[in-house]
């Protein structure tokens, strides 16, 4: 299937357009309709949807199974937030007579849906951050049309999904507008999606070199607009001894999984480990050797993702200060997990070391204080995710230690794993630079709508606009 | 007075830094004092600062009173916000048993204080959006220590009010670099600043020019921080046939002692009125210029203002398809207010009358129907406000005029002039670009805290953690 033209991306902007003011206006019921039978559809579709998917991306039919589950359930978990007014929530400032500055107006802030949202799906999540995904469900919850960029790398499911959306929209009288796709593997189809005039934000899931191309673009427009923008991570992980001491051998099997868990492709997927210099954390580290060196992933997502994975590895490899741990045989189809281990010194000076490698790599930071700790995080300056075990006491080492992991991450956690990145109201997906280009947004939870709903304060309004804005 | 060294802005961010965690971890009281107690000494020391104001900035004492009434209870309110908990808001989701999706940790979201902002203070209200003005009471209250960048146009107030500001930071026992101020007209002085790696997010209130090229500045910094800019706007007004019958001269008179204002010099200034083709309107706007050919403003804040307005006035006649309505007599040291009149279509094809005229000018744009005005409003794209009069009826008309107006700014009036932004918690600067580089977020108001709060997801956090986020 050939790129879609620009007469073709023109036509799915201008229809998505022609339907924004609509699609802002819908009750609350009608929002949640669409966005309940989106899901319904899903689950519907699933005999269908996810050998597709699993012959597109090799990920398996159990994870897709859960991946669709997941999906379906942030579509209905946005349709109970839309019903329980969380894009129409306002505040209202009463008039106070009298001069200024505590004399006033009455002022409402309300929030106002931005306008048509081009979403860029990503690969690793063929549901869960594709057409249908938290991007496209949280714009559609604030009112805001949406034209997806399929990604190329399951194009037949994307169809699939994207022609089952539209029968949804149509099944329940919409305007076809509120959701379109465009399709296209040369870079000109998203350059000219981000350009176009009537295009009002856009959201991104991807590589830091596509992200930041195209926030250029978004940037250079002679009317800028908001570029979400959510690039990956390396997610570091710090094992402290009394985590270590605890947790033994079935921890360092747990974090084996996490960073093996869908191949690596994960963008929350722990690529750095923090240890201390002791016996029992790099008996910790070579545990953790042996469970990788027994996993056996499946294949990734496609050649290019394969290729950048070894890419990653050799330059990991001809890193002066890297020392290999596993470096097995090489894996015909399925690539083998790598460990690398290395000083904070040399972390700490190597801005190669603290790129990502997307795949089924970890590199062992060991540090020989606290001190060092911090410094190592802090030369990581942004990440989606920071992980701490151990650090759940009220000290003076931990103090900080938290401070310097709320201070790059978007996400700390103090238990599990990062894999797995929960919908809920309280979830943060994105941290400071270059995890996500607008880290004060989320790209995962309820609060992902507020990235497409612009506050506006209306000063003395009547009053049936007040009550329609509020739509109680 | 030379320009700060690039030692000095070094040693000012550094400084800045280092008290970054000790000022995110104040209680709400500690906040609230220093807030408090600015406001404090900026009242007690009034009769040196507002004359010192006047001979800068020739705003008159009037004026420049009740300015500082409005930055003193800005501080004041702000601290109210702290002590109220604002800043430490949270969502917390209890844990839910059982496998994804439903099933989850415990999540905690907080929002961390970025750090030390970079404050741009505008030359045009030397108190209220100036050293202790807007942005920095919102970053202090947020958390975050601040440096000052002093607008060359008051140096001697900015640093009386600095020195004020350091004296009470001193005598509340907090940080020196809490509060700090660097000074220089060199555009060097500035961009150091936005690039500084210390510097965690930039505040800016100025020229279109000036705030784009600092903007382009923080964007191309190794790592990215938020950059948000107030560059003003051409802040429309739709006089609808109804309000013009019911309002007659003296709503002219309002309009132009709202044109006039400071000398024209507010960023909510209404450069644009809209009217329709009918002999009152028309009688309208010859009331109008009546009313502005009998104002008298004051000088304008420096000659580089004043020579900015004068260029504008000859933009605009020197415009093909613009009449002059009023040109009086080029005034010797005070400006003359002026009045332009065009059509819709002209104005539509034009970028060049889009642009904001600093100054006590305003350009008429007369429209033939309803959809006239739509399209007007659109080809302005981003403006702080909208004022709409006579749309207060829930009719045909007024709903896509509405819309369209609220499509296209921050704050949308249905009384009154756009001229004075009451400080609530509803209200909300800043609109689509060019009005501002952030659209989303208010730099007047409470929310204005909102853009030195970064959220963070806390995930199977201690107790004793959350408890301390909570400051309860």
């Amino acid at each position: 299937m050939p790129d879609h033209t620009p007469e073709q991306i023109d036509r799915a902007v201008t229809t998505a357009a022609a339907a924004a003011d609509a699609w802002a206006r819908t009750t609350p019921q009608t929002r949640a309709a669409l966005l309940r039978g989106l899901a319904d559809a899903l689950e519907a579709e699933r005999e269908t949807l996810v050998p597709l998917a699993d012959a597109e991306t090799s990920l398996g039919a159990a994870r897709l199974n859960g991946e669709l589950d997941r999906t379906a359930f942030q579509l209905r978990g946005f349709a109970d937030q839309v019903l329980a007014g969380a894009p129409f929530m306002m505040t209202d400032d009463t008039a106070v007579p009298g001069p200024p500055p505590a004399g006033r107006p009455r002022l409402t802030r309300v929030r106002v849906p931005v306008g048509p949202v081009a979403m860029f799906a990503a690969s690793n999540f063929p549901f869960a951050f594709s057409v249908l995904g938290g991007d496209t469900a949280s714009a559609l919850a604030a009112g805001c049309p949406v034209v997806v960029k399929a990604h190329p790398g399951h194009p037949e499911l994307s169809r699939a999904v994207a022609t089952l959306a539209q029968r949804v929209v149509a099944a329940q009288g919409l305007p076809a507008g509120v959701f379109g796709m465009v399709e296209g593997a040369a870079a000109a189809v998203g350059v000219q999606l981000v350009r176009h005039p009537l295009i009002a934000a856009v959201a991104f899931t991807g590589s830091y070199r596509g992200g930041s191309a195209l926030q250029r673009e978004a940037n250079e427009r002679p009317r800028p607009i908001p570029f979400y923008g959510e690039l990956g991570a390396i997610n570091p992980v710090v094992a402290l001894p009394a985590a270590i001491a605890a947790g033994g051998a079935a921890l360092a099997a747990t974090l084996a999984g996490s960073i093996t868990l869908g191949c690596g492709q994960f963008c929350t997927s722990p690529g750095v480990l923090i240890v201390h210099d002791d016996a029992a954390s790099q008996a910790f580290v070579q545990q953790l050797a042996e469970a990788l060196g027994a996993a056996t992933p499946h294949r990734m997502l496609h050649a290019g993702i394969r290729a950048g994975f070894d890419a990653g590895v050799m330059r990991m490899q001809q890193h002066r200060g890297v020392r290999v741990l596993a470096a097995p045989e090489h894996g015909e189809t399925a690539p083998r997990p790598r460990l690398f281990a290395t000083d904070a010194a040399s972390f700490i000076e190597s801005e190669a070391l603290h790129e990502e490698v997307f795949g089924p790599s970890c590199l062992v930071v060991t540090v020989k204080s606290p001190d060092e700790t911090l410094a190592v995080l802090q030369a990581v300056q942004g990440s989606l995710t920071v992980t701490l075990w151990g650090a759940e006491a009220d000290t003076a080492d931990n103090r900080p230690l938290i401070r310097a992991a709320e201070r790059i991450a978007g996400r700390v956690l103090f238990a599990g794993v990062p894999t797995g990145v929960a919908v809920t109201a309280a979830q943060q997906h994105g941290g400071p630079w270059p995890a996500s280009t607008q880290p004060f947004t989320t790209s995962v939870g309820y609060a992902a709508m507020d990235r497409f709903l612009r506050p506006v304060a209306l000063q003395d309004a009547p009053a049936w606009l007040i009550e329609a804005k509020g739509q109680a």
